[in-house]
């Protein structure tokens, strides 16, 4: 499996944002451009993904909504689709500990980013995306992945020493910046030629 | 340089179509992500790309929209911000032989797929994208290359026919099909490696 973990530290996590105006949501528009990436190639859906979205904005963060590729229906991939999904899920009333399906495959839930990485680091072999870590095309990589990157704004340095303590492997996919939407694609890029 | 050609068999040619429902524009929402992984990355422009649309789509086909990267300005990179960057262009009333800038470093003119890359055989090393072409990681590629490629239909047999005369050189950068905007960002990926 691949998995992702978004860190979205300025996109809103209520559902007050002008879907024509995804920019000003705290860059919703990455957002919606890292989904869309992550889960469609031509004419299908990547069943093998799971990708998790955290929501650190405003009004009320920390949120976590979560895209199963096995499972999703109906989702388009342009941004304003995706956008709506989005607004649906973070419409939902949440309890602690309560997992709320929105839309299929689709799921929200109050958690933040830590707890999220906590509970798979037994299972999955952690990468944290980083401009300055290994060439991805020499690294070794296991068969369950979860990557984990930050947007245009990056990582807290608090988050970064709580990667290290986990042993995240520090990866790298270009020698320039890009958008977090870019990485994704290279990234599965990568693992596709990896699987054939 | 790095010049991109995007036929888009479907788009619509004029300016009337709902910022808000691009997919049914023939797609604009494609044409449009293309465009923003075509000249943005973070926080900067590609000055050494220049990107090319085809629309071949209702009401006043062909017309071509060229985005230059060195003089583009105000452009931002979410879907409907190009979305409309695009309306204004294909608003424009064209004479033959005549080009129109319509924001700053973008052009639009009446002009079609074949003679457009017929413009630029002389200058460019023509590469066709296609799932069947030479892996990307191991073709020579030259200095002022120009990357041809077809939108989610794909090119006509005659266009193919026509590239094929030409000498271009197929390429391909996945193992599975992936769409046209997730193959501009792995085309850059592989020459911004080799250019560091």
């Amino acid at each position: 499996m691949r998995e992702f973990v978004l860190r979205a530290l300025k996109a809103r996590s209520d559902p007050h944002f002008d879907i024509t105006d995804l920019p000003s949501a705290g860059r919703m528009d990455v957002v919606c451009r890292c989904i869309s990436n992550a889960l469609f190639i031509s004419n299908d859906v990547r069943r093998d993904t799971i990708f998790h979205v955290v929501f650190d904005g405003p009004s009320n963060p920390p949120k976590t909504v979560s895209f199963y590729g096995d499972s999703v229906k109906d989702l388009y991939f342009d941004e304003l689709s995706i956008a709506k999904t989005l607004r649906k899920a973070l419409s939902k009333k949440l309890e602690k500990d309560k997992i709320i399906e929105s839309a299929p495959g689709v799921f929200v839930q109050k958690l933040g980013f830590e707890p999220l990485v906590s509970l798979k680091i037994k299972t999955h072999q952690l990468i944290y995306l980083h401009e300055k870590g290994a060439d991805i095309r020499s690294v070794l990589l296991k068969k369950d992945l979860l990557f984990v990157f930050g947007d245009y704004i990056g990582m807290p340095k608090k988050t970064e020493v709580f990667l290290d303590n986990l042993g995240a492997l520090r990866v790298s996919i270009s020698p320039i910046m890009l958008f977090a939407s870019h990485t994704i694609t290279i990234v599965h890029n990568e693992l596709d030629r990896r699987s054939f």
